[in-house]
């Protein structure tokens, strides 16, 4: 480092040169070295120079006091400023404005301070009055840059406690608030150059009488105070506690970025405007964006005017009478066009630009990678490969795994959701968009969904009761749960539009009634749900049918190619193993033997499961159980043949068994009956299984330790399935998944009626091998920190990162929503648990268990099954943690096939 | 090792000398060293020889033959005994009999085979009958002996495959049976001497029948038949799989000891005994024991005969009239005590005899340390360390935590107990024994009380609202619930007798009954309980007043000197920290916050919370919260001046709020009317605070984050309390304890408000300090596995074990009655870990949390709170963890001290 006397504190940029660049961001600050780089790019910047962050430590080591060789570097750099823009700074015929930015190495977004319009000032503003010919502007601005600047630099800087609370810019607003009452306006822009005028030496007097000193209405002065004012922000309280938060250590300092201002709105040689290279929302590769003359930059965003198309051919039925950039400054378009082309050479990726034409002369404010749609960046990114601007690999890294929904759902039509009458606002659980008439009852669904009708399904909360009447309806809404409620996770296994937890909704099931935004609407009115986007909409809001783009199976090939890690489905019937398939599914991770007891058509098998739930001894049990036995085997038998040789992983029966016992007292006298045993006997039955905290309870592996014979038949149904296939000269892969396991004592137990039933399979159809895997769902902090031994027992582990994420956090998802969005709104917590796998604690236990299996057992097979395997970080992680696999529900499955994709190319790269 | 044509085999002893000691466990086998070692005491012992494990080793290795060199060892030491025994082995005038027992380096009780009566034949039969004049206790030897052999040598060794599992043993057992119609025999011993030997040669016709070879009628084929049998039984398959499950190495093999039998039945210079060389009920110094003349050992045991007492100290009222051995054989009876007091000599501990006296010769068949009560252990440990036998750590090691138990607390009778009747079993839940006449309601229970009656509070289950009714009654009784439910850890936490989960018994509130054993107890019958074994009795069963031992606080004095970790109380009121110093705490490890609200006499703290948790808005939520707040500051301080500069752990409300609101539509109503609410009301916002998973829902900190202003009543509560005290110049350390955290975030959320407070305090009592720890709960998996970031907002940490073992087993202690004693009894799980903490998997994270917080935090205080603070295993692993302290309720203090003090022992040692 050099010595302080010799230190080179001041980097300079202008048009096609600068003394730094975009590499620099550790001495320039993000916005120093970016400003820098376009610079270099030959990219009609305005002039400036940008002060070290370097400066910045130095000046605090110096208990506040500026080097003594800044003010020479500055001078030098500001004439060179000048010289560029052709202004003079402070100078009363043509004055140059400039700004005081802060830019620390990492985005403080902001924690720091800002001075805008430095350099007006009495001398100035009557030239500025002249070129622009708009006083009221240049007052408004003078009397921000004296709100500004009091604030900032007068007070904050200099550690000032203001008396009562009451701040300067309190002081300042309040005076500003006086006058408008004053000269009865409704808002700022009421007030006219006059008034703005009179109001600056109210706030000059104020600021005299408050500080004892008169406000600098010298530019020199006001360079100097902004430039401290910055460094000091470093300091002030929001930027250190925001750097507590972040982790950013205190040393590094922010760097000032000094740059000179120009301005859209000096007549009809003047304009601003923002445009992308490319379509941001179709990804079609013309020129696109928006402009207005003479106007500054937030009124094109802000709505007031409207903005005109930049090009011809962007031009549309509504804008047709628009005046175009192309047609209005033909020469200055054409500039700006070659600039976005070297702009997507440079960077090989659509950018978002901001430009400013002052007096006919172009000046880029800033560029940076552009949002897009789904379906823009997939068609981006195939279209950049063709012309080929990007490899195969940065294709695949283009598109974010997110995105794909998109590409897989019909959506609300954009403009006409803008207008549609909002009910209220819920979770996003399943994406897309849904219209239909709404119904209260899953009876009620089935009945008209069988009529003919689209219905939306309305409930408080739905259960596994409610699934038929889910599977019929266009769309899912209930009043209460959270994002891995029964409905989201139902939903969401069929890619079906759903939101749930809408608690502002109130549900009247009984009365068919639903009360909302205060209105109320009855069976059969029309709703609309966007469930990418949580919001209820009353009436039949337009769809748009996003048909799958031709594109997208080309784009998964490419991705394909560089994934490592596998992918399969959570999928419970051979329906929803077939539609897995379709989306790319390399086996079954989850198969719930449960599912299928619901929704089946038929209500026999949920009948002899409650039969079986309901025995009070052994033998009655068995003989449930074996009436039972076919239609477990009929489903995992059909199941093993749609996958046809992938592996399917078939968990055994996991939910506490009072799940199954209806406690509608109605659907109680119905079993009843049909058992031939009294309403008291089920209901003292629901009583006995009755649990505080079902989630904890009998459950998973309990039961199959305490009631074996529920083990045995389900044992049997996967080994005769498989065995007869086998006949068939059929390949299967069953693999066998123990759930809520948390000692290997229980898998011990369990692999010993296990290996018994599959040894009397193999005798009954004669065979002389049945191979399977058995393995342990890891799903219990407990078997987690006992991986070690678990793996002596298991062939395979799969993480349930739904319940391990519940023991870990403590958390019951079902009641979350009590506390959980204050957590996040606090920033407690960063993100939801439940839909992005939580690294720090529950990716601990994934870790510490894939290492300490795979101590015991090297070629331990581990995957994951949670709702998590289809979230793009929480495959990331998987793939870091040396996961075999990830599963999730069949509409995920391209977004993991991506993630772990570019999972792979991001290791690769380090 | 020598090679196998050299190596030595056979190990001999007999009196007062043998081959092998007490360390050669690894080569002889546990029983063939301590023959060996009690030889060498000069004991008179049976002698025999036992072969080594090694010969075991090399009979498998070498395709199950003996080596070629073993015959002329086993010669060899035969000689030896018989000399030794003045018998022959075979000899038709003074036949020797011998056993063959097997005996591995660890005990595998029942695991492997023995042989009896070796020796018995044809030619050996009539000299037998002879000596002991008994020709039926022959026969029945004999026909024990061919059944025992044909079973274990000729069917089993042998690998034989039962036919129709009908084993031999079955086969002769049922010959046994039909002869027993035949001769219209009730039991065996109604067989003659005739039919025995009728009985002997069909078992030999059957035996040839089912081998083809007949049944062995030679003393040395029957040895060494009975040498190999018990060698293969170590590859039984019941002793395989106990290897297995006890992961003893199947290389370490089984010894054989052979040694000769000796019988007390040979008249009457024949006797045979059981002894303690002190009392083992009460420590009482003197010889005790019971003896019968003629009998054999189990004659002793069986009570078919009244034992004699050994000596006329030990005589009774009852027992006066019987002849003791002092005086029937003075001096065998002087030889048995010169053993006594060489033995204790020997062993320094009370030792557990077992002797034979064969014609007028004694033989020792076994000693061992011998079992006894709390009280005898503590006298004796007293007494021998005043005898100079012990030292004090010796004395400290003594007594076992749990037997403390018994001394601090009344007992029933034993001899009442025994002919009591039983009305049913539950869970041990409170130690002791409580007499009283049964109540079903807590008021009933506090009015009878009043009145001066002794109640037993019996209920279904009890709640919160019960507590009332449990102080005031003797003991406490429900139907449900576990070791940790509500009314077993309140019971706990006051030293009260209490039986939970006694499923036998129909608890009926309503009609005031209770059903058990076909009786009907109604309201005022009287009832007694053992709640040290978990037995409820009807009627009042006679208590003993086991008043303080005298020597209780020196021996408590002794441990205080070997401790180093801490000991708290778990105490919630002011009166509980009264009896906790008592006990010797040294600080309040756990003062829980909520359970103020119950049982004070007043009903208005209840009354009071309950409207705070109905308010709808942070205004009237505040209103109440500081009518509350004179309640729980002056609990706090009372408590802080109990403990008088003692650390007192303060924990902020922790359950969630739905449980104070009541769910009894009459107590609603109440509710209702003293709110100026409607019922409708009360019961929408307990429905809105119904959790499906309370344990994991809106609880602990989760209630300080979402309701900011119920933590800071709290945190004034306390530092009011505390600035009270030190105006009055008094010392207090109060440590608030923030539960249920999970993310550090949760801490610096409470904190920020914490401090204000603590400010806001200082300023109003004028202080310059207010000293507190803030520290952390670690009850949830995750703030274990992030203690590294927990500790940098912490200055202590405590483990709340209850609840971590709930998460990282994923077992709801509510609802484990379902399935953990299924899992205890089919050894999936060893023991409760919500009794004795799960070093494995709960311990996992306790010793993780400990080291990354004091990564984070050299000087981090950790202590535990959960109620396996007060077992003696989990105190044990405290230690070894580095823990502060313990905390638990202040009835087991006493234990935990004494614990901890033997832990800090065991590891010195080490």
């Amino acid at each position: 480092m050099a010595k302080i006397e010799t230190r080179k504190y001041v980097y300079a940029f202008g048009s096609s040169k600068a003394d730094g660049d975009a590499s620099m961001k550790n001495l320039l600050g993000g916005k120093g070295a970016n400003l820098a780089e376009m610079c270099k790019l030959g990219l009609p910047v305005p002039a400036g120079f940008t002060v070290t962050t370097e400066c910045c430590v130095d000046f605090f080591t110096n208990k506040m006091k500026f080097p003594g060789n800044l003010k020479d570097q500055v001078t030098a750099a500001l004439a060179g400023t000048e010289k560029e823009m052709g202004m003079t700074f402070g100078d009363p015929e043509r004055p140059l404005l400039i700004s005081c930015r802060s830019g620390a190495r990492m985005s403080m977004p902001g924690m720091m301070e800002t001075v805008l319009n430095i350099g007006l000032c009495p001398a100035t503003i009557p030239a500025l009055i002249k070129r622009t010919g708009n006083g009221r502007f240049v007052y408004d601005s003078y009397r921000r840059l004296i709100m500004m600047y009091s604030d900032v630099v007068m007070e904050k800087a200099e550690g000032i406690e203001p008396k009562e609370d009451m701040g300067i810019r309190k002081q300042l607003d309040r005076l500003m608030d006086e006058m408008k009452v004053r000269e009865k306006c409704k808002s700022d822009v009421d007030l006219t150059e006059a008034n703005l005028r009179d109001l600056c030496d109210l706030f000059k007097a104020r600021i005299k009488a408050v500080f004892g000193k008169p406000f600098p209405d010298s530019a020199m002065e006001q360079l100097w105070g902004g430039i401290g004012a910055v460094f000091k922000s470093w300091n002030g309280k929001r930027a250190i506690s925001y750097r507590r938060i972040e982790n950013i250590p205190d040393i590094w300092g922010t760097a000032v970025t000094v740059q000179a201002m120009v301005f859209g709105n000096m007549g009809d040689t003047s304009a601003t405007g923002v445009a992308f290279t490319r379509n941001p929302a179709t990804g079609d590769p013309r020129f696109f964006g928006e402009w207005l003359v003479n106007a500054q930059g937030e009124d094109v965003v802000a709505g007031i005017r409207t903005p005109h198309p930049i090009n011809e051919a962007m031009k549309t039925e509504g804008t047709q009478h628009l005046e175009s950039l192309e047609k209005a400054m033909p020469s200055t378009y054409k500039q700006l066009d070659a600039i976005r082309t070297r702009l997507e050479k440079h960077y090989r990726d659509m950018q978002d630009l901001e430009f400013t034409i002052q007096e006919g002369k172009l000046y880029l404010l800033q560029t940076r990678t552009g949002k897009r749609t789904g379906t823009a960046a997939l068609n981006m990114a195939m279209d950049m490969l063709e012309e080929g601007m990007i490899s195969p690999k940065e294709a695949v890294m283009r598109v974010k795994p997110a995105q794909l929904d998109e590409l897989l759902h019909p959506i609300l039509d954009f403009h006409a959701e803008k207008t549609a009458t909002l009910l209220g606002k819920g979770l996003p659980a399943g994406p897309g968009g849904a219209v239909g008439q709404i119904v209260f009852t899953a009876e009620k669904a089935v009945e008209w969904a069988k009529a003919g009708k689209t219905v939306l399904l309305v409930r408080e909360e739905t259960s596994p009761e409610d699934v038929e009447g889910m599977r019929v309806a266009q769309g899912i809404l209930t009043a209460r749960g959270g994002m891995t409620s029964h409905a989201a996770l139902v939903a969401r296994g069929w890619g079906k539009c759903c939101i749930v937890g809408a608690g502002a909704l109130h549900v009247d099931a009984a009365g068919r009634k639903l009360k909302a935004a205060g209105l109320t609407l009855k069976e059969g009115d029309w709703a609309s749900l966007n469930g990418t986007r949580g919001c209820v909409y009353l009436g039949a809001v337009k769809l748009v049918d996003a048909t799958e783009n031709p594109r997208f199976q080309q784009f998964m090939a490419i991705v394909d190619g560089f994934r490592k890690m596998g992918v399969r489905a959570n999928a419970d019937t051979p329906e929803d193993a077939r539609i897995a398939r379709q989306f790319g599914a390399e086996g079954i991770g989850l198969f719930r033997t449960e599912h299928m007891f619901y929704g089946k058509g038929s209500d026999e098998p949920l009948f002899l499961l409650r039969k079986m739930i309901l025995s009070n001894t052994v033998e009655e049990r068995r003989k449930a159980l074996s009436k039972l036995f076919r239609f477990v085997k009929s489903d995992i038998k059909a199941t093993l043949a749609v996958m046809d040789g992938m592996p399917v992983t078939i968990r055994l029966l996991d939910p506490p068994l009072h799940e199954f016992v209806p406690t509608d007292p109605a659907k109680q006298k119905e079993l009843a009956d049909s058992l031939g045993i009294t309403v008291k006997e089920v209901r003292e039955r629901a009583d006995q299984l009755h649990e505080t905290n079902p989630m904890m309870g009998h459950r998973g592996v309990r039961l199959g330790v305490t009631y074996p014979e529920v083990a045995e038949m389900q044992f049997r149904a996967v080994f005769e399935a498989a065995a007869e296939l086998i006949t068939q000269k059929k390949t299967c892969k069953p693999e066998i998944m123990i759930p809520v396991t948390c000692d290997v004592a229980e898998l011990k137990n369990q692999k010993v009626i296990c290996e018994r039933v599959r040894r009397e399979v193999m005798t009954k159809y004669n065979l002389k091998s049945l191979d399977y895997l058995f393995g342990s769902m890891i799903e219990i902090p407990r078997a987690a920190l006992l991986a070690d031994r678990m793996a002596a027992e298991s062939d395979f582990f799969s993480f349930g990162t739904n319940d391990l994420t519940q023991m870990t956090f403590g958390f019951s998802r079902d009641d979350t929503d009590k506390f959980l969005h204050a957590y996040l709104e606090k920033k407690v917590l960063a993100s939801d648990p439940f839909q992005t796998l939580d690294i720090d604690g529950v990716g601990q236990l994934v870790k510490m268990a894939t290492e300490r299996g795979r101590s015991t057992k090297k070629n331990l097979k581990v995957g994951i099954c949670g709702e998590q395997g289809g979230d793009a970080a929480s495959v990331e992680f998987c793939y870091q943690t040396g996961l075999n696999y990830v599963s999730c529900s069949a509409f995920r499955i391209p977004l993991a096939r991506l993630a772990a994709a570019q999972a792979a190319l991001k290791a690769a790269k380090k």
